[in-house]
């Protein structure tokens, strides 16, 4: 029986080796791991957890990399989940230009981690959340979630963040920009990065219109420029994150503040999801003759889904 | 008890004011819905399932309009699923310039459906599956189904076509580059679309390398230079795609071709996970105070999903 309170106080005390196992544990699906995260859960809390999310070649990595350099300059620890999404084949990791970001690899008060975007056929799940906590654990003054798309990543962004920035851009096509009306909703400050180039004007102006479309709480989101390759802008950034954040808390100094009550719920669902997910996995092993017959055409995935929710919710 | 054989004669004889509701009645969970669709699928099958897929901005959906005026051309019934990352919190879909689409939406020989994106907030999760079953009984020849996005999305068209096509754009960035290679690996064809831009050469050079790099089951995917506003390179992609499912059904004459398996396992994955997923939604609500416990602090996401896992593999 391996000691799960030991393995727990390794991490508290901001053992890298020992965190790096346990989200390998985590991932494998190491039975105890989740008991050592009951362990650390009484310990986290107490990073401010930031979000970065937008448009692809909006330079999200470079303003992360930026970000990272400030807070280091505070002397602050840093923890980066940044979410790849990844080949539904070979389960990969793309990396892009996160490598900007391995500049910081070496510096032990910075610790980055990749993660692949769950996919149903490769059956990959890891929980950004399970992730946050142990960064959050280990004693990170700030975790910095980063994904990369639309859709579901924003939405686990916003679940996991405090503060929620998203990064555009000046430029971006129609499709883009109907794709950002999307994402913009989840924002609480947003970066147009690149602002040196042309038609970041017009981009600030887009904004602001979107803004107004949102309605009264988009009153207070902030627009910053930034140049992120050069730094410029970054501190007017951390400022306006600062502020979001002191509204924020200032915002819930009374009952569940319902930020905290759509996250619990969305950690929650995770949770469960990734069990019954990897528990629909099992049995799709366990059925290939049912995969067959459904390849076959001699059944219907209508009545085979049947068989093996059956499956599923007997078997505990 | 309202008659399933009925409905499912009506969708069978192209009703699209049964398809519709019947559509909604999956989303719904109408019981009887599901009832249908076992009468229905052993009438699909018939249809040629394309997917098209690609980065945002790729012009993507005026290459589904470009396939779909030529598809008509030659008289045939087309369905389009169009899927659509969808607001978290509003769960609407975005249009985007799908709007180009709707010419054809006063054609009755085209049904034009958009679907949401599964997002665990608002806990919508419609099936791709289902939407292209009931297009493909309903007797539609070509059943096209367009994806924005990456990673997620992407699974879901390869998983419902026996075409995949990719649709690229020159002078992407780096970012955009490194997803492109992840989404590399699904494509039957690829297109380099808006190809009388500056960097179309460059991009085909990329392609041709990135190719190489996926090995020799990427051989035979053709490249194909569009420029779908203006309808020129749509022949030679209509011709690529041919080709593709030609050498396709040709490779798989004996035996349960392999793609089949990987189709009929991912759908069946897809429904198996949604019901689920509406399972864990109908918990969370009733458990209302383990999500104020959790925002509260006074319980960890590791115990509470335990709680939750044991409510769902009990309670049928």
């Amino acid at each position: 029986v391996p000691d799960f309170a030991k393995v727990a106080d390794a991490v508290k005390a901001g053992d890298v080796r020992a965190a790096a196992r346990l989200m390998r544990d985590l991932d494998d699906q190491v039975p105890g791991a989740v008991e050592v995260m009951k362990l650390l859960y009484p310990h986290t809390g107490r990073a401010f957890v930031l979000g970065v999310t937008g448009n692809p070649g909006a330079g999200k990595s470079t303003v992360v990399d930026a970000l990272i350099e400030h807070y280091r300059k505070l002397d602050k620890k840093v923890g980066v989940v940044a979410v790849d999404p990844s080949s539904p084949f070979s389960g990969g990791a793309i990396l892009g230009d996160r490598i900007r970001m391995q500049r910081h690899a070496t510096d032990p008060n910075v610790f980055i981690r990749s993660l692949a975007t769950r996919g149903h056929l490769g059956g990959l799940s890891r929980s950004t959340a399970e992730v946050v906590h142990v960064l959050d654990a280990m004693g990170h003054d700030v975790v910095i979630v980063e994904t990369v798309g639309v859709g579901q990543d924003e939405v686990d962004v916003v679940t996991q963040a405090e503060t929620a920035i998203v990064v555009t851009v000046p430029g971006l096509g129609d499709e883009i920009q109907a794709i950002k009306a999307g994402i913009l909703e989840i924002a609480d400050v947003l970066v147009v990065n690149k602002a040196d180039r042309e038609g970041a004007d017009r981009t600030v102006r887009d904004l602001v219109a979107m803004l107004e479309l949102r309605g009264h709480d988009a009153r207070e989101v902030e627009i910053v420029r930034t140049v992120a390759t050069t730094g410029k802008g970054i501190d007017e950034l951390v400022h306006a994150v600062d502020r979001h954040r002191q509204r924020n808390s200032a915002a819930h100094q009374s009952g569940i503040p319902e930020r905290a009550r759509r996250r619990a719920e969305a950690t929650l669902r995770e949770q469960v999801v990734d069990r019954l997910r990897r528990a629909v996995d099992d049995e799709l092993k366990k059925h290939v003759d049912l995969v067959d017959r459904l390849a076959e055409r001699t059944t219907d995935p209508y009545t085979a889904s049947d068989e093996l929710v059956r499956a599923i919710t007997t078997r505990s």
